[in-house]
Parts: structure tokens; C-alpha cells; sequence
């Protein structure tokens, strides 16, 4: 928990600092709300709650004879949510006339999935999201790029590159490819190529319809991972877009983003790679993903710009550009490089040890005056043997111990161990309040 | 969600201070963990989750005849969280081994009841528990009272009373009353008194089987307001109580605790009261309760001493001592009393309005600059209307705007305007970012 607040709490930190604001929505929504928005699959994994009291009460006889899909909506209307995207859009369209827009908000909070659980997937787990909504500027994606590079460098994580692509560009070489409106498929194949490579890709693209000369074109621009640095990679692009007289919007609109994150002095490894693809459908813009250069790990953050977050509540015309952070996945690095060593975790900074009744007595006013100093402390609540009692701070991994015994009452003068070093000292209280303060 | 999270971090800092570590547990739990534990009523309202997948495959025919009690436990396994100590106590219970005794916990999460919604009254709302197991010692009693004094001052709430009593006492009161091993029916109507009245407790008392004369020598003791302080209060009853030749260890208990308080030199109202009973039948020891002096709400903490807190997932045998705190009452009390005003909020500091394409890429790097400093910064983040961009400033309660147009781009001086006074400077970026840090 200490550990995953700290991650937390440098996160929030920088969200806070580019202006957004937190929000929480409740674990339940109305099934309404979920069913639909994550396809079949999802459907199936959504945790459904039973009505309150008598959940029978509307279902008749010949209902029994009903599957249990049919079934479900005469005894559950209710279900958990499954992501942040859904219950944020929903908040969004209930809201929209107290809102004001541009609107940035972040989410951090337990999502659930009725997946068989196994290593690293768990039925209850952490999703942190941040978006603006209500503004299209490519500030909005740049500020996007700087924050990530700011979080992974206020955690000290190395090694990583923020990859960047656009849905426009992939839509144009989609249709390149020869196949029109195809933008979806083109995508979700293209998205398997670091699992699959680039050959399998051809041949899933080609049976899906792509044509194969055309393939052989395409799929190198996409795929050229080049020693090219990114203005020269957008320039060569539309040479090759201006050739086929086709819209360069897209690359226009990276050309921003990278220009803005210049000015940002962002020192992260940006890179545009034009086979990010991004499952999700719903994107419509920039397209952002996070990879550790190891290849140890999948994406620790991705996102990406979006027309109509609201459209599927009635409400159309908002767009909205957002990104998550994979925060088990992160925590899971951090984890593997040794990065919480290096940082100070909450727990209690002295444990007061005392040896009789006389030593316990004189010890309560000793911590309530070291916490009035802001510094945590605990005294041992009971009698008890030194040796437990030591135990207690070793588990608990309290950095020093303050020892009082009957020469202390006497000397006024208390024992401060150093847990680490084993060294002693005797020190006034002044003197103690100073060193754990230092 | 800025208020509340400035409520929450000012419990937490105390609760770590006193050496609490945090833990979370799932919103799910087995059904087993949850149904018998909160009484009829509260296996009704707890929410129920229906199996994932076909939900209905151990369903057979025979079974539709069932009420959807009996159907339940073939279609549902799993509940969500109804309050925090049965979770804590599986916990404990299920890491006994890995626990290191005593153990200081908190927890602050969502619970959920399936109750009707109303003022006050939500399906999903926050409790914050903290509790020690393991440990007998005074001390924890001591601390909490300690904690709950040092929470409300740093919230500033003032006029308010710590009561405390002790559940050995109200047990040798309730048998002078006249009816053995009736303990929990005498402290269930006690608990009452502040809703019906002395006279009202006295009728249901005696319709409970308690006798009539003797509780004409039990309810003054119990209801003595009295200005006595605490200490006449305990001689008093402990000559009472001899009297009786009965057991006074409730009373030598209360003693000690109160001792260690004032050698904690707490500065709050902590007022021994016979009268409290919490309603709660697991209590075995000192109890506690916070109330506003002005009535205008129910209790705003509440806590005590029990036994066994594990024995009902088969591990006996280990004591504990715990409060919780009304976050949703304490939230409101501040609200009422304007304490949120004084303080600062979490919002961002400065916004950046600026008035065209020119001024706007000007202001990337400076928005960088400044929340380089650690301060929260934002650029309006793509042209608009002056007003447009003053009313998100107002909107989201941000204390300064900086506006940048093309004299500031020409003399390198930016225009700080301090949104409550209206007054505008022409400064340096150095020195507005020293006034936004100061």
C-alpha cells in the first residue's frame, strides 16, 4: 500500500499541476449505462448485482424458461463498473450544462472484470485515466506527452519511448492498401504486429481483403523503424501523401503536437511510429503509447484523441483527447529496477521502547511530544520483552528506536538507535526531535 | 472532491503520525465473509453479484420453485463490501501469520447497502476505520481519544464533546437493574435515550423485564449530567460500586485511560458518560463517542473495545480497539461552519490567457517554466474570447491569470492579475513565479 501510494501520489501531483481535477463516479452504474460499450466480450464480464429484496418479484413462471442472457434484465439492472471511459462519458452527458469546458479531469480508481484471474489480472484492479474534454488544440496532446515524460521522471524510470501516430494517417494507408473504409480492421491487425510480426500482419491483412501489391508498399512506410528522426520521417510521409493527392491533415497535426513539445523542452525519447495502431475504435486523432525499450513489459501508458466521448448518451460534438497509465504494470517495473528502495516510505520514524511500568509511564508524554513535532511515533502499547518488541520495528521497517529505561529517567538524557547503522546514542529530546527531523 | 480530499488527508496524516498503516481490501467479498454478520436486516441489504457466465447452469428445474433466499446461493456467490471491519477481520483472520501483533490498520473505502436513498443516505458512501489488534493496553484507548483531538484541531472543528464509557459498567448496571445477562436489550434502549427521553428508556426498560425500584437507583447514575468532573464521576460510582461488592475494573480501566490522556496533555472535552451504550452488541470494554455540543448532528466518531474481532473465521483470542469517523457528517459540519473556506484548496494556481496565435506560442514555454517550479499552471488551450477564457478562471476558482499579448511578448514583462483584488501587475516571469510560490 505504501508503495503504490507513493506511485500514486507522484501521479496525481503532476495531473494536478497541468490543471486537472479529480473525479470519482460510483462503483455501480445502471447495466444500461455498461451493456454495449465493450462488445460481447464485455458484456459477459461485467459483474451484474441482483436486485435489492425479492429480485423474483417481476420474473413470471414462463420466464424460467429463458436463458440466462434473457433472464438477466428481469432480476439485475445494475452492474460494476468495467473501465473509467464509460462511467467518465456518462458523467460527462449528465453534467454537461454544470460543466465547464474545457473540461480536465482524472480518475484513479478499482475497475472490475469476471475474467478468470492469473498472474498480473486480477478481478478488481486499478485504472488511472486523465482527459480533457471540449478542446481540440494540439496543446492538449502535447501537454499530454510532457506529463508523461514528467511522472516517469519524477519515478526515476529510464529506458522508455512515448511512440505517436495519428488515426488519419492509418485510415490513408488503409485505404492505400486498397481497401476503402476498412480503417477498423487495418487497425486491430496492425496492433498485433510486435506479437505477431510484420509477415503474419501481411497475411492477416491480405485475407481480410487488403490488396498484396499494395501491401508491399505500405507496409514498409509503416513498419521502417529507420534511424530517421521524426521531422524527417512527417516530411517523407507527405511527399508520399502529396504524390497521392490525398489529405495531410494528419500529419500536419503531429507536426504541432512535436513542435509544441519542443517548446516543453520535453527530454523524453518521442517517436513517431507509424504502425502504432492502438486497438480501440473510438480514437479519431493522435494516437499516443508508452513502451519500455527492454520490451520487458507491454504499453505502460496509451491514449489518444476522440470525437464523440458523449455521442452514445445523446449527447454528440464533444471531442476529447486522453491518455491512461497502467499503474500494476508500472508499479511492476518500478518493482523489477529496485525504484521504491530509493524512496522514503510512509511508516513510523521511532518506536519508543520502554522496560517496565515506570519507563512506559514517562514514555507517553515523550511521544506525544515528538508527534507535536510532525514526526510519526509509536510506543510499544504494552510490556513486553526487548527482543518483541525490536521485532516490531524490524517488521514494521520503523528507522530508529528510542530506549527508556530507569538510568534514562534519572539522566534525562534517551537512547536513540539508528536501525540501519546499529549505532547509539544518548541525546536530550531536543536533540532526538532534531535528528528525526534531519 | 477537493474538499473531501482535504478532509481525508488531514485524517490520514494523523492516523500515520500514530503509527496506523493503511490497507485496502476488494469490493467484493464472498458471500460467506458477508451474509449473518450485520443481522437479518443486513443480509437484505447487502448487494448481491450474480455469477459470471451462465449464472443459471447449477440452476435446475426444481429450484424456480424456490423464493429468491433459497435460489440465491445457486445463483450468486459474492457481495459487495457492507462495512470495513468484517473485510478487516477476514483479513486479519486470513494473514494471521504474516501479521505482526500488535497491528495498527486503517482503511478509508466505499461501502455499499442496499438501502433506499435519501438526505444523508447513499447506496455507496465512505467509511474510514482505524483499529489496533493485539493489544490490551489502555494506551490504544488513549491514542484514539489522542487522535481524534489532534484530527479536529487541524479541521479547526471546535464545540465538541468526547464521551466515554465503558461496556463493564453498563453490564453491572443492567444486572443492578434487575435482570441478569441482559446487557445488550439494556444498552439496545439505552442507546436510545438521546431520541426518547429518560421516561421513554425508563417504560421500554420495564417492559423489558427490569425492575422499577431499582432502576429508580440505576437511571440517576446513568443520566446525572452533573458538572462533576470526570475523577468525583469514577469515585463516586467505585463507592457504588463496593457497596454492591461488585467488580470495578470497568471503572479502574476508564481510570487509567483518562490518566494517559492527560499526560498526552489532550486539549479537547473528554467527558465521562454512564449514559452512552452504542448500540453495537460486539463492544466489551471502554467505548467512545463524538458529538457537537450544539445537537445539530448524530455522532461524528464512534469506537470501543472488542474481544474477538476473528473468532468468527475460526481464529480466536485476539483483542481489538477501534473507531470510525463520520466522513459525510464531519464534511458537513465544516460545510455549515465555512472551515473549507479557510483553507487552500488544491486548484490550479495560475491560468495563461493569451490573445492570439503569437501570444499563445509564446506562453508554451513560459506555462512550462512555471510549473517547473512545482506550481499548477494552465494555458487556455486554444484561442478564444477574453471573457470566455476570464470565466474558466472564475469557474475553476483560480487565484491568478497571467495575459499575454504582443507588448508583453515585446518588453518580456507579463501582466499578473490577482483574480480577488482585482489589481494587476507588470513582472518578470522570475518574479511572478516568486509571488505564486509565496
Amino acid at each position: 500500500m505504501s508503495r503504490r501510494n507513493y506511485l500514486l501520489s507522484q501521479i496525481r501531483i503532476v495531473f494536478e499541476k497541468y490543471g486537472y481535477q479529480p473525479i470519482e463516479t460510483p462503483g455501480m452504474e445502471n447495466l444500461s449505462v455498461l451493456m454495449g460499450k465493450y462488445g460481447d466480450e464485455g458484456d459477459q464480464l461485467l459483474y451484474k448485482i441482483l436486485n435489492s429484496g425479492n429480485y423474483l418479484k417481476d420474473v413470471k413462471e414462463e420466464d424460467y424458461s429463458l436463458d440466462s442472457k434473457k433472464l438477466l434484465h428481469k432480476i439485475s439492472e445494475k452492474g460494476l463498473r468495467y473501465d473509467l471511459t464509460v462511467p467518465f462519458a456518462r458523467y460527462v452527458a449528465q453534467n454537461q450544462n454544470d460543466i465547464e469546458l474545457p473540461f480536465k479531469r482524472y480518475q484513479i480508481q478499482p475497475v472490475w472484470r469476471a475474467d478468470r484471474p492469473q498472474k498480473g489480472r486480477y478481478r478488481e484492479f486499478l485504472q488511472c485515466d486523465a482527459d480533457v474534454v471540449g478542446s481540440n488544440s494540439p496543446l492538449n496532446e502535447a501537454e499530454i506527452i510532457s506529463m508523461i515524460s514528467e511522472i516517469f521522471r519524477n519515478l526515476k524510470i529510464k529506458g522508455y519511448t512515448i511512440r505517436l501516430n495519428h488515426r488519419k494517417i492509418l485510415g490513408i494507408l488503409s485505404k492505400m492498401a486498397g481497401k476503402e473504409d476498412a480503417e477498423g480492421v487495418f487497425c486491430t491487425i496492425l496492433d498485433k504486429l510486435d506479437k505477431i510480426g510484420t509477415e503474419k500482419v501481411r497475411e492477416e491483412l491480405i485475407s481480410s481483403g487488403f490488396d498484396s501489391n499494395k501491401l508491399d508498399i505500405v507496409l514498409p512506410t509503416l513498419t521502417s523503424e529507420g534511424g530517421e528522426d521524426n521531422a524527417s520521417k512527417l516530411i517523407q510521409l507527405t511527399t508520399h501523401f502529396s504524390n497521392e493527392q490525398t489529405d495531410t491533415s494528419g500529419i500536419e497535426n503531429l507536426e504541432e503536437i512535436l513542435g509544441m513539445v519542443d517548446k516543453m523542452k520535453v527530454d523524453s525519447k518521442v517517436v513517431v511510429d507509424y504502425s502504432l495502431a492502438r486497438g480501440l475504435s473510438y480514437y479519431t486523432g493522435a494516437i499516443i503509447e508508452v513502451t519500455i525499450d527492454d520490451n520487458s513489459m507491454g504499453s505502460l501508458s496509451g491514449g489518444g484523441r476522440y470525437d464523440n466521448l458523449t455521442g452514445v448518451f445523446g449527447v454528440p460534438g464533444i471531442p476529447g483527447v486522453g491518455f491512461s497509465l497502467g499503474i500494476d504494470r508500472i508499479y511492476e517495473v518500478m518493482s523489477q529496477r529496485g525504484l521504491f528502495n530509493q524512496v522514503a516510505l510512509e511508516t513510523t520514524k521511532v518506536l519508543l521502547v520502554t522496560f517496565d511500568s515506570d519507563s512506559f509511564d514517562f514514555a507517553i508524554p515523550i511521544v506525544s511530544s515528538i508527534r507535536a513535532e510532525g514526526i510519526s511515533a509509536e510506543l510499544y502499547p504494552h510490556q513486553a520483552k526487548m527482543k518483541k518488541q525490536m521485532n516490531y520495528a524490524n517488521r514494521k521497517n520503523i528507522p530508529f528506536v528510542l530506549f527508556i529505561g530507569s538510568e534514562e529517567i534519572s539522566t534525562g538524557l534517551l537512547t536513540l538507535k539508528t536501525m540501519e547503522s546499529g549505532s547509539q546514542k544518548k541525546l536530550s529530546l531536543d536533540d532526538i526531535i532534531d535528528q528525526l527531523k534531519g
